[in-house]
């Protein structure tokens, strides 16, 4: 028996579309057991997912196959599902990533965190999700041209905490990425380069009056926010209240707010406004989870 | 009487167009003087350029207008000048940046960096040059929407230097912007955005490795490399050498290599492959410069 605890993340962070991601600190966790019954046994897991196509169960799979690993049944257990589902906030590669993990236990092996990642891409297609859901933290990632994923984790000054707004909607990737172009003009191109660089820059050294700034984008979240009921009204209202950023998480819908750690009246003055409006919308209060996934021990 | 030293820069680093820039180890020096005779006195300027279109003298203008200080006659002279013109090293962004701080001087006005940093873009129009030239080191900068440029200076690790391999030819910003595209493929945009990110992760944390791939671009390197004779073949031959990196530095021509800097051989290496294939290109081995623009006091 195994069991394995992972991150959210926040991928597509302001205008580092499929290269900067963040671990924060909401988890879900898993427990995988080899069951001596043939079959696949799943519990916490919601009815239309309890199949072959389960992506906890490919990664599972694609980690037995790789070592030719034989099994006749396989227990898959969520105890705990606290990343909301569908919201850009990596529900889906906490799965992967606990699946492959899980394989790895199960079949008492080393855990090799690139092997992981390696594989994690593959069924992820890009690595700014699962990057930081395996190593924690702020990870930069790109793709070498012969599809290797490459990263490098960044440390980030203290003084910030993450504030996530849920709307209670689930907005599905295939449909965020369908909506955007094939194209962008040069000069949005040379607005987002500047400002990736700038968000890695003013995370090193703290200096946060800048993240307004370096957290704009121009090819993802001006189509995607279209999408997304109440985005403006919650945005400017985040502004307003003085956050330092605010901009999508992943493909959306959430909206990921940056303040001051010290700033208690943040939080209240956004509920406040969301409940007045009666906007469909949570809260979540975050911090940066700097370990990633973990196998919890001696249980 | 004033002095001013001007450090080389290699702007649009790597991925990073319009966005990324270091001060390097060539100078440049300048020496300006209040006349009590009318006109302007160039000394050390190539004749093309002894009249009011001098860059020198516009960037001088700009203060003294500013500041609405009345002159009578004004001497420019270049002491120093060791920048190459026209190669992608920041001759003109020097040549600006010295005009700005020379004239606060002779006005026997404090110099703020700040100040001359946006007179600066003003006449450049980006400043991904003026702004290490200013402060000195690696910057990473941005034009705001309302036209403001923001920056960010990013302490280095040790252990690189830089090797600028310089064709004995000129080559007109001008020119090599009017072959850049107008639009870019969304992951050619991706590409670029997540290199820069890496780029500066990597010269923040010391991960050299990396630097091959955070050195990457798709945006204006395949467009630019074309007007340069050779490049190809001195590129080919850098990599192989084992260089951290190679890219055009600037609008180019010149080639910019990031090598370890212990690496003793390399310069010899490239020189004698240089000298047997007769290019016509010089070499420079240059450390970062990290003091930026200064008056020379006591002069």
């Amino acid at each position: 028996m195994s069991r394995v605890i992972v991150p959210a993340t926040s991928a597509n962070l302001g205008p580092g579309f499929d290269s900067l991601g963040i671990s924060l600190s909401i988890y879900n966790e898993y427990e995988f057991s080899l069951k001596d019954e043939n079959g696949l046994f799943f519990e916490g897991v919601e009815e239309e997912f309890q199949n072959e196509d389960n992506i906890i169960y490919m990664a599972i799979k694609k980690v037995f196959d790789k070592y030719n690993f034989k099994f006749k049944g396989l227990g898959i257990k969520i105890i705990r599902q606290d990343i909301p589902i569908s919201r850009g906030l990596g529900s889906s590669s906490s799965c992967i990533v606990a699946g492959l993990i899980g394989a790895f236990a199960l079949m008492g092996k080393e855990i090799n965190k690139d092997e992981i990642l390696s594989l994690a891409v593959d069924i992820e297609g890009h690595p700014d999700n699962v990057c930081p859901a395996i190593f924690g933290g702020l990870v930069s990632t790109v793709m070498t041209e012969s599809n290797k994923p490459l990263y490098n984790c960044i440390e980030i000054k203290e003084g910030i905490k993450f504030i996530a707004l849920v709307p209670r909607v689930k907005l599905l990737t295939e449909k965020a990425r369908a909506i955007l172009p094939k194209e962008i003009p040069f000069k949005d191109c040379v607005y987002n380069i500047g400002r990736a660089a700038l968000l890695i820059s003013a995370f090193s050294n703290g200096k946060y009056s800048l993240l307004r700034e370096a957290t704009k984008d121009r090819i993802h979240e001006q189509y995607r926010s279209r999408l997304i009921e109440n985005f403006d009204e919650i945005y400017n209202k985040v502004i307003e209240l003085g956050a330092f950023a605010c901009f999508l998480s992943g493909a959306g819908p959430t909206l990921m707010s940056i303040v001051d750690k010290n700033d208690l009246s943040f939080v209240n003055e956004i509920s406040k406004f969301i409940k007045e409006n009666n906007f469909n919308w949570d809260i979540k209060e975050l911090m940066i989870d700097k370990n990633g996934a973990k196998i919890l021990k001696g249980e």
